[in-house]
């Protein structure tokens, strides 16, 4: 078993990596929110089939929250994590502790916030008084779905990405499926800024019953939990009546909203659209995918289907 | 004199790059859009004395142009410019045809457009139909001065220095303080977005009766280019008038304008700012930056004058 190393400081962590990829080593970063479940071992299994060294970070990124979101109640168990990595044969943890605040000693860029205009939408990193103002906008595919009702999100994602991939330098990145979207609009910011890492999507990883393992999962009540199994059984449904012939998209929806809706969860988006631009489908005549977000109690999930015919 | 490596692809770039700094050289890289004069020069002579290897890009950048501003008519002339570069000591130049192009084959990305909202403001990139999507934006210093009348200016600045970085992967990068405020925005983006680079700001150099070198100069006509010495001498005076104790900037900057259009120019803004944030000064109780940009007949020039109490 190798050795388990945690890294707190970016410096720290970029040596780290170069020291290997110097030599000719491949590195692949798993970013995480941490609170790790089977999904992100899942992630892991897969960077370690193509890299040599692993990275996971576990960063809970305030930039991706509102400050009407839950980043203060977003569950964390470092030390349970650290278990699951070593257990994993991960090679380093890259845990920051606040990737938004500047070394540079730069106190006068702290005042710039009143000479201009503020930004359309605040994160939490604008609400906590940090002097952070630069943002990777992917700004076609951040608007739609989790984008709609979550504004400053994928703002947040692709900034924090960035600097991650700054930080690690990796040759390989492994994003979830889960968060399609966010898979999408990460291998497009990697495509258009010219970084030079392989995104790797890889499946959804569920329970034994069909949820999406996803670490909000944990805040579920046992009745809500019940409920949310609704998400997978709309998005099999879904599949089979496009198995069936079922091409028409706004049929499909209406297929999948009741289906979810009457299990007692609350709609935020169910949308079908192309698998890699997130364009809206109408018919179906390529490959796409059926997003779902809805909520259970406090709890908002996600999951999606790919629909290949 | 070592010999010039023209290189046009971005992977052959990157390759000729990480063949030095993986043996523990530094690559030093210059960012130009050609057209190259006695400026650039001083900023590739400031790149040698701190780097073993010296790179120029040459690409006129689609991104930080309005298709309403001067892309079509910017001046070129590479033969030119490639023997400044062989004299010059230059190591490699990377001049690429089109940055915003993308090699992926990732057809299906090209119908993104329509489905969702256009982005606020377009350059000649969205104009083009190209299928790039990713912005950065540093969202406070892109706002001010130049960024008010050229609304996509730094967003296209900070995209293509990104990618740029991304490609050439340097340890440091040079760029003039005659754009006083695309150092600031580029040495944030750096700071806020964790590129590993050293980002070295060169002085202004200026023509033998003060007019600050730039490639857009070859379009005055004679008698526009003796009235564009009023920029400069505007701001010698209000250098003057500060080392005389003058510490009211609306008087300054009154001062500045009355010489400037006394001359014949067409006065875009004339600020006073601080010289990190670029906030607007009231008084001058701390080091500022007096910047001027003004149009003699069809050409916008800009100009400042660091003023340190």
């Amino acid at each position: 078993m190798p050795e388990l190393n945690v890294i707190r400081e970016k410096t720290l962590m970029r040596e780290w990596s170069r020291a290997r990829r110097y030599q000719g080593e491949t590195v692949a970063l798993v970013p995480t929110m941490g609170f790790l479940h089977e999904g992100h071992l899942s992630l892991i299994r897969t960077a370690k089939s193509v890299a040599n060294f692993i990275v996971v970070s576990i960063y809970v990124n305030p930039g991706q929250f509102a400050p009407s979101e839950d980043l203060s109640t977003y569950p964390s168990d470092l030390v349970g994590d650290l278990r699951k990595l070593s257990d994993a044969g991960v090679d380093a943890v890259f845990c920051p502790a606040d990737l938004y605040l500047s070394a540079s000693g730069d106190d006068s860029a702290r005042h710039s916030g009143d000479a201009v205009s503020q930004s359309e939408g605040n994160s939490c990193v604008e609400d906590g008084n940090r002097d952070h103002e630069t943002w990777v906008r992917v700004e076609k595919l951040e608007k739609g779905m989790c984008g709609a009702s979550r504004p400053v999100f994928f703002r947040g994602v692709a900034t924090v990405v960035a600097k991650l991939f700054n930080i690690v330098e990796p040759d390989i990145a492994v994003f979830g499926k889960k968060d399609y979207q966010q898979w999408r609009v990460i291998c497009r910011m990697v495509r258009d800024l010219d970084f030079d890492i392989r995104i790797i999507g890889a499946d959804i990883v569920r329970e034994f019953d069909g949820l999406a393992m996803s670490s909000r999962n944990v805040h579920l009540s046992p009745l809500d939990r019940e409920k949310a199994l609704s998400i997978y059984e709309s998005l099999r449904k879904a599949k089979v009546a496009v198995e069936g012939g079922q091409r028409n998209c706004q049929e499909l929806i209406a297929l999948t909203k009741k289906t979810i809706s009457e299990a007692g969860g609350k709609i935020d988006y169910v949308e079908i659209v192309e698998q890699q631009s997130l364009k809206t489908a109408e018919e179906i005549v390529c490959p796409v995918v059926l997003c779902v977000a809805a909520w259970f109690g406090n709890v908002r999930l996600i999951d999606n289907i790919e629909l290949n015919i």
